[in-house]
């Protein structure tokens, strides 16, 4: 087999040109202008290299090349999203690395006996509307019946009208639901720097980790800055760190793959020379298991409401997002391993701490996915990078397992 | 001498009752309709009590019994104006304690042998202007010549023409500076706890401590919450709550009367689920000698700078403001103590923690203040309250004290 990889690096620089963005990176949101453009260019490159293709009601677009047995398909691909300023690689490389597998695939091996298709998920990244994995929800038969008519973006417009203005019609969104899916595999890059810091060119995901999202609000007094004395204070603020160390010190001394992210703060009445008395912030808590998240998010519930009480303070831990962690299917896993180990790598076993389709499709198929290191650990930012090495390598590793699974 | 406290009370209501907001409290920033509302209404009490009155460039309000010997004028008083959902007392009690010391002292012991001023300060609060001590700046003569034709309020209106919008011309500023006062004492709120705390109904203030006001930048990296492990972090938001415990401990340690306070906090990117790369805060830092506030800040600086460098982060720290302490007038420190005693109190020796007209009176003539208890500590707030006995016992003393001073 050879993978044409100057194509692979073209096309991936013609879809980062679409909804390319100012201030760097490009944007393309669901429906959005620069989304259509890229979904026909990617139909374009996908009749070229052969494939049957077509679009279902949400705009998932699928490739197929048919299997001289029948059976269940074997899937590929990614999807075509992206966040605001994201990077040229983020759902952009299942996509082509799919379609340079499957070229070569064609060339050097002919017809699968299994099905095999390409799979261009319109939605991933949740950046325009207020729910994701729309694509891959679709697939699996998991839309709600109101879904499209009462979830928006920024402005206001529903997913229902988003899509007519696409052509695509929402009442048809059940069609989408395929029973007839063997295997999805998806090449990725890690969106970290595990693999770059232990110079480890590929990894075979083992999980998708388990994610909970808490809001937590501590209350204090907002006491004049000047006019009272330390001993006397009910610090919101001074909690609020004493809180914020303690959630990254539990999860550092747990060690991977268990992390636990403050990400947003507000401090209220936010001014120089007012204590604060109210601050409000965000715990990202995720592990490859289940009841290693559970014990991690109940470490630190327990921490912070103790922190609270020692200080007079008040504290309210609220559930904002919950989803559980998802494992790869063994088979495809050992598949993958195989794969890799006969292109000459020695694949990193790791948990993905970040969502991927990959967790919604586990429902209806047998799923795996590789990744392929970051440079600098950077993702979803104009600086997402990966050695050329390793994109040919993720790729052609891609390419052996595919063929294993269809042929 | 007999203080008509109830007269005080109900002159606090009616001032309170100008500017009322309808969530609670009172906006008189300078210049306002409410401003000169309450201002009219001052006047007219001044009047009522016999007071000859005029008013300076800026707008402060001088009512004056003249002396039978002459000689340096004995001035009590306080700020018109009031921050957003301003309390009853900030400024107003100074105003209408003096209004009622005044006529007390005229009923009881007729004219006095120096002259006796009732100040009405315009500005102090800095509420509405980028500035502060606007009126006590003006009586000292240190209002800079282009002042007030480039400083602006929110909707980028000048001082010089909301001067002129309430008949005030700016030429005139410089002629609004005296040497011709000896004493400047005024009765406040403490605004703080500690009164309370240690009931005890009335302080005499040893200093206005002096503040640094710092903002602190702590630079990490941006990296994804799910896909970086612990390890492999460089979240500032993690080093910057470290940094704003280490700023509430290194200032307990040192205890009374040292306060240091984050009030502010800004995080980037500021998104649940990716690890804070920029955290912006402030450090209002406030000590009775310069000394004590210099060695505060030099700890926390160091001791900040020590998390950066040990966390892989980048910090700077510059200086957006910086007052020095002023210290109160030993003579009339020791009047307003022979004051208090006379009145059967005891009373406690109080730092000052929050600025006042004082400090910058103190450039021109010897000053003094009195703080009456503030209930749960409550300032600039529709909750900020005086128990009516220690409002009236201030009263007494600040009354004898003039009589001390001016008789």
């Amino acid at each position: 087999m050879r993978i044409d990889t100057a194509l692979l690096e073209r096309q991936l620089d013609e879809l980062y040109a679409i909804g390319a963005e100012p201030g760097g990176g490009a944007y393309r949101p669901l429906y959005s202008d620069a989304w259509a453009q890229a979904c026909d260019q990617v139909e374009r490159w996908m009749k070229e290299g052969g494939l049957a293709v077509r679009r279902d009601a949400v705009g998932n677009i699928w490739g197929r090349v048919d299997g001289s047995s029948g059976g269940k398909a074997v899937v590929t691909g990614s999807h075509i999203d992206t966040v605001r300023h994201g990077g040229r690689l983020d759902g952009a490389l299942g996509i082509t690395a799919g379609l340079a597998a499957l070229r070569a695939l064609g060339e050097a091996k002919g017809k699968p006996k299994r099905p095999l298709e390409l799979l261009v998920v319109c939605e991933e990244e949740g950046s325009r509307f207020a729910t994701n994995f729309w694509g891959s929800r679709a697939i699996i038969g998991a839309i709600g019946p109101d879904e499209a008519d009462t979830v928006t973006d920024a402005a206001g417009v529903t997913l229902a009208r988003a899509m007519r203005e696409r052509g695509l019609d929402p009442a048809n969104i059940s069609s989408d639901a395929r029973d007839d899916l063997g295997a999805f595999v998806e090449l990725h890059i890690e969106q970290g720097s595990i693999l770059e810091t232990e110079r480890v060119p590929l990894a075979v995901v083992t999980t998708i980790a388990g994610a909970v999202h808490l809001e937590v609000v501590v209350t204090g007094r907002p006491d004049h800055a000047g006019t009272t004395p330390m001993d006397l204070r009910r610090d919101a603020l001074a909690g609020a760190a004493a809180m914020i160390q303690a959630v990254q010190s539990i999860a550092a001394a747990l060690g991977r793959p268990a992390v636990a992210t403050v990400g947003k703060v507000r401090v209220e009445p936010d001014q120089i020379n007012v204590i604060p008395g109210r601050v409000t912030f965000t715990v990202d808590l995720r592990h490859a298991d289940l009841g290693g998240r559970r014990a991690l998010e109940e470490r630190i519930r327990s921490l912070c409401e103790t922190i609270a009480s020692e200080r007079g303070l008040g504290i309210a831990v609220r559930t904002l997002h919950e989803r559980p962690p998802v494992p790869m299917d063994a088979a495809v896993r050992q598949i993958l391993e195989r794969a890799a180990t006969e292109n000459g790598a020695v694949p990193a076993a790791l948990v993905s701490g970040a969502g991927h389709d990959a967790q919604v499709l586990a429902a209806r198929c047998a799923v795996g996915m590789l990744f392929v290191p970051s440079i600098g650990g950077r993702s979803h930012c104009p600086e997402e990078a990966t050695d050329p090495a390793h994109l040919a390598l993720g790729t052609r590793v891609l390419a052996r397992a595919l063929e294993l699974l269809a042929y």
